[in-house]
């Protein structure tokens, strides 16, 4: 008995739609119920057939990383894009925002006067056809800068002929056991600051927006206009061993075949090797993390290291080693690394393939 | 001043070819001056170009980690090719190696009794045009069996129709600071001992197999016919942090910009932002490494964080933050996984582009 059907060659990523299609309309009542927009992250999946999905069920917008991801997605209709990146725009990215703002709202992130006025000059006059939201630092301490000098960003930016419409942060310190309802805590402090602080001085401040799956059911609805999870959508390792999503949730896993298998003894662990290793399952491991993902129907294994093309998965004794040849379904740590090393992948339906969907947005990183 | 050329838009991988075609040239003569023969890894790199540069040089075959690998670099005209993996292969995976052992000279790997008889079962009339060669562990306890094993994993190839022509290992706890020695010897101990036992029953052991770029110049030559180095074409962090490779050695950094840029106070780390993240880089860190990779020019900077798209670089107080905007050179921990993130590549010659590769096997990874 195996949960990986016989058309499917291993490894490869198999979408559960029912699971998916569940996962989206269950964040988007959510979001929807507290009175905040959906603005989902679509770096996480890459596929427009996902984010169809995703605005179907109410979303207002995307959010995506890069220039190439906005083209991609733009070019598939969407009408309404938001990069939530500081971008550092020279005459090449410049002239490629021209062209998207000439077919769909854009707005871009910045977090400092400096690359607020490169990107307004090198716009130019099509400065003012490009949104600009202030990244602000809600405690993860990577891009962004502290509520207090939001405001010397968005002169700058106002000076540089761009649009200011308000405030985004990424709580990526909420990626911590016990700590998603302390980072959305302080990502709603973060963005009441800076969304006072902009609007005392006369900005309009339009868009307010929070980020990331876990956090998301949390983000406080004081300043927050709009939430940008990604990873909801499929649920993975880390989201599971953070209490975010349960295994039911979970609609995205990698089959796997056993092609090495070792009762070990007491110089060798007792193991199976998947042939499902980092170059389709991305190597992310917080410290936090029982190991490189988890197996779907076999929770008492663990996943102690990835090779590129090997997974070493050590098995506790009382339970049988799988069979040689056996298939067996991966959960990896990080949905969006592997999506992004595929170009297309499985969907399915009550275990059978009905469809394949093409990661039309894969390798588009800049 | 910058090492990064006008045209190149970040992040994006940049290739020196003058510093490939050293490490290239070195390799080879190391390996031939001991008698051994060269099989790089070309999963490293993915790209037919090299592995001409490679074969050139010297190479008697390639090495590589999939069937889909195997398709790519055959259909690029590689005639001696070796799938250093232990396959599990059903009616598919045996059609598509019957297809390649009609074009080229085909070696797989095997580990198990059980595997081997599936794959000659599979195989079946084609089983006598595929080598196997067995694999041993020599100490990594991923794949492989021990070597008193090798003999009976052998015979029930020979039963299965297969020819057996040696055997390979894979010293993967050579990746750790003080192990390359003492990996390179327990490779020669198992290589050893497991081709005396299939000699002493009537085996012709023609090939003995060893592996890695950290062991590759220590590989033993008592019974060892060939090695598998892949890394040494580029070098990468690790084998910077391992004393494997120099600065000077360094043939592939993925160009990226300062996006953002903190002085840092009691609470924040002094830091940079980069746009080369972990869907650029890949994101192994093995736990004996000082971050996620190095910074070419700045060798006291620490990448402490990768996201998808940013690499938090902790700076020393006593050296000066680099400019908003500033392009530097990356230098990513593990360059195979970096590889498999792009469909192309930047080829430079003193500091000015002079071609593009594709990366032709990108994402074939089963």
């Amino acid at each position: 008995m195996t949960a990986v059907p016989e058309g499917i060659d291993t490894p490869e990523i198999m979408i559960d739609r029912n699971v998916l299609e569940r996962n989206v309309e269950r964040m988007a009542a959510a979001v929807r119920s507290k009175g905040l927009q959906l603005r989902p992250h679509v770096k996480t999946h890459k596929v427009p057939e996902i984010a169809a999905l995703q605005l179907a069920a109410g979303a207002v917008g995307l959010t995506v990383a890069t220039i190439g991801e906005a083209e991609v997605f733009v070019e598939h209709g969407a009408e309404d894009i938001f990069i939530a990146y500081p971008l550092w725009v020279g005459p090449r990215q410049a002239a490629r925002l021209r062209r998207l703002s000439s077919r769909a709202r854009v707005a871009v992130g910045t977090d400092s006067s400096e690359a607020a006025s490169t990107l307004g000059a090198s716009l130019a006059d099509a400065a003012g056809h490009i949104e600009v939201l202030i990244e602000i630092d809600s405690g993860h301490h990577r891009s962004g800068v502290s509520p207090t000098r939001a405001l010397e960003v968005a002169r700058a930016a106002e000076r540089a002929g761009l649009r200011v419409a308000g405030v985004f942060t990424f709580p990526g310190h909420s990626y911590a056991p016990g700590m998603p309802i302390r980072a959305a805590e302080q990502e709603q402090q973060a963005l009441d600051e800076a969304s006072r602080l902009l609007a005392a001085s006369g900005f309009d401040v339009s868009r307010a927006s929070g980020g990331s799956t876990p956090t998301a059911f949390l983000t406080g609805t004081a300043s927050a206009t709009e939430v940008r999870p990604g990873v909801y959508v499929f649920g993975d390792a880390q989201q599971l061993e953070l209490e975010r999503c349960t295994m039911e949730d979970i609609a995205l896993t990698i089959a796997a075949t056993v092609v090495s298998r070792h009762e070990g003894d007491q110089f060798t662990p007792r193991r199976i090797i998947l042939d499902s290793g980092s170059k389709t399952m991305g190597s992310d491991r917080p410290a936090w993390a029982t190991g490189y993902g988890r197996l779907m129907d076999h929770p008492e294994a663990r996943i102690t290291a990835l090779s590129e093309h090997h997974a070493t998965v050590v098995w506790p004794d009382e339970s049988d080693l799988p069979a040689l040849g056996e298939r067996v379904r991966v959960i990896p740590n990080h949905v969006c690394l592997a999506m992004n090393l595929v170009d297309d992948v499985a969907v399915l339906s009550n275990g059978e393939v009905v469809d394949r969907w093409r990661v039309a947005a894969r390798g588009k990183n800049k």
